[in-house]
């Protein structure tokens, strides 16, 4: 046994997305041309290390099941959140080479956000450091679209589509009733807004949706939305708001305290909260929460395609024996297309991409034609999704979901 | 001008559901085929009152539109909640039976719920009184599935779709880190727990899904849902537990008040706050919200097409001179098949129909078979949607959303 070049592992970290498994499908497809066996970790490197480690070779050339595994919500493989210490000297680094030496693997490959770009460059690094002869790569995906040093992150366009598509229909339902009614919309992104920047998207395209966007990049105050509020009221009766749940609160917002509500609710509650007392009309929150991250029914083609994409040209990069690398999207110029090359993952690990100040309008209350024109590609296309019994069909690990199946 | 029998007016009442524009396009579809005139009152009948009525007849044998219109989330005519007195020599009956005079209007459908059913009755009631020849026709819609004498409600099925897919992928989602956790999904229904019974299918039918479902109509109380818990997380990791909105607080949930919640948020949130003040692990809660009833990217082809029948029967039911009547599914024996036939609105107006015992287990905590069979045809098939720039693409009323167009 040892390093062997023939075999290799590939893991899932961090927040699952809807296209997470679109790329794990691609490092499979990329593998069963170079490796003889790909092994996945379950529950990323915290499975790892309890030696829960599955064979995924069995899925080599299965279309049918590789199509179904690449439209399964979540991580097929499990995750994990597990922060490597910065001391590359702790035994946990030792623990992580033997199992991969007494199993014969050799390449490692990592999906996940910053967090697990943290874990892919410092395996990297301990491994030069120690002349061991592994390859670690990174393979990025986050709904938060905020990892620097690529154009955008698999998993992001179809958490959008999902997004935009929501408050579009939601949009249509509250234009039901002639009344004024406020409705915040409460959307994933807590230090980034990319996801509510896709939720202007209809109002953008169609004139109905969102007509107020705040993000956490741009300056808020409860005194601002009231104001903005105050004036759309006087135009028309029924004002949507989509609110990034990273949106700070002001002192005036942090009096809800007496609601005993800061704590326990976002900002979407806080903000009804607010209206309900300020302005008096009919108001409601709606906090779009998991599905967000896992609403596989309505998936972007672009999306999926670009994540089997990038996990296919992961493997490439493994096999020109690049190491400590993170796969990324280069768009280029005129016509939406994108190639893949490759990025230190030391850069990418704990950064934070922001929405550009010229994304954003001048009042800080909604996108600008920059920024559609950035997000548009990445929403387009829809995916034929199989269902069963009126519901989608999912792809099964054979060993249960979170299941065992040492292979030492 | 009189009540002719040549032009009709259609209504939408009471919330808005995925499928309530299938049966607009219905009645539609029906009026291009006997009445000359289709006019639509905007906002129900509080819209009518105001004389807001829109032409509709230029949507006679638009195919393309029409099949637009019938995947269009929320009433494309607009909605009210508007109940009519019942004292029938108010001068409202007047002004509505004046309405219809002026304009030529002699047949009348409203699609909407019980409250819609109401009206119907009270309408048809009146014009019999006062011997006015006008026929009063009720057309069934609520995501609810809660009216009598008919075997479902157009809107249901696809509401049933949406929250059996969302929570499979919730459960997927939540299935991803090995850590024992409890996650409530809180779905509508205040009185009746049918969308519950949905939220089960997956689990049903995959293994997947709500491993408790809770429905109004079941008993309930703090301490069996904190003993079901405790119980299920001795055999697995992550619990996922339906909640419908109107499951009603026992004493102990109501302590919850002093957390300032009882009033301000729902039944899912209380419960999130009491298993983690009880038990203590990893605890979330989703509220399904409004695109429960508005999600019209995933709507049932089964609930599309029968909302779309029941609308063209409608218009035969107030060709054979039926009045005060509403259009009702019957079930055939055997393979699932629905024809359409009437019942007396009065006996549906104001009335629920509540998930029957049978269809719940013994423990109040899960749906039984019976309830799965009767559910499974009402999910079934796929809507060819349309998508424009990445958007599903809705139909528009030419005069704007809730806009004026009054013919008089």
């Amino acid at each position: 046994m040892g390093f062997s070049k023939l075999n290799a592992i590939v893991g899932q970290s961090g927040g699952p997305t809807s296209a997470i498994n679109a790329t794990l499908r691609g490092v499979i497809e990329g593998a069963s041309k170079k490796f003889n066996k790909l092994y996945g970790m379950r529950n990323g490197i915290s499975g790892l290390l309890e030696n829960r480690i599955t064979d995924l070779t069995y899925l080599y050339n299965e279309d049918e099941l590789l199509y179904s595994l690449s439209l399964t919500p979540a991580s097929a493989l499990g995750s994990c959140r597990f922060k490597l210490p910065s001391d590359l000297s702790s035994p946990v680094y030792r623990e992580i080479f033997d199992i991969l030496y007494k199993n014969d693997i050799g390449v490692f490959f990592y999906i996940g956000g910053n967090d697990s770009m943290d874990t892919v460059d410092k395996l990297s690094k301990y491994a030069k450091l120690n002349s061991l002869d592994v390859i670690i790569i990174g393979v990025p995906k986050t709904i938060d679209n905020d990892l620097i040093l690529t154009d955008h992150c698999p998993g992001y366009g179809s958490c959008a589509k999902y997004v935009a598509t929501t408050v579009y229909e939601v949009a249509r339902d509250i234009a039901s009733y002639k009344l004024p009614s406020v409705t915040f919309v409460e959307v994933m992104g807590r230090e980034s807004g990319w996801i509510g920047c896709a939720s202007a998207l209809s109002k953008c395209y169609f004139g109905v949706g969102a007509d107020l966007v705040y993000l956490p990049e741009a300056g808020f105050s409860s005194g601002r939305v009231l104001g903005d509020l105050e004036n759309m009221l006087k135009q028309k009766n029924d004002i949507l708001v989509s609110i990034s749940e990273g949106v700070s609160f002001d002192t005036a917002v942090g009096e809800e305290d007496a609601f005993g509500h800061k704590a326990l609710s976002g900002i979407g509650k806080t903000l009804e909260l607010l209206v309900k007392r300020e302005i008096g009309c009919k108001v409601r929150s709606i906090e779009l929460n998991l599905p967000q991250r896992c609403a596989a029914h309505l998936v972007s083609k672009t999306d999926i395609e670009e994540s089997v994409l990038i996990g296919k040209r992961a493997v490439m990069l493994a096999c020109a024996e690049n190491s400590g690398k993170m796969a990324a999207f280069v768009r280029a110029q005129g016509e939406y297309s994108v190639s893949v090359d490759m990025v230190d993952a030391s850069l990418v690990a704990n950064a934070i991409k922001c929405v550009p100040r010229d994304y954003i309008n001048k009042e800080g209350n909604f996108i600008t034609d920059k920024c559609v024109e950035y997000i548009s590609p990445l929403i387009k296309g829809e995916m034929d999704i199989k269902y069963e019994m009126g519901l989608p069909r999912h792809f099964e690990m054979p060993d249960g979901n979170g299941g065992m199946a040492c292979i030492k």
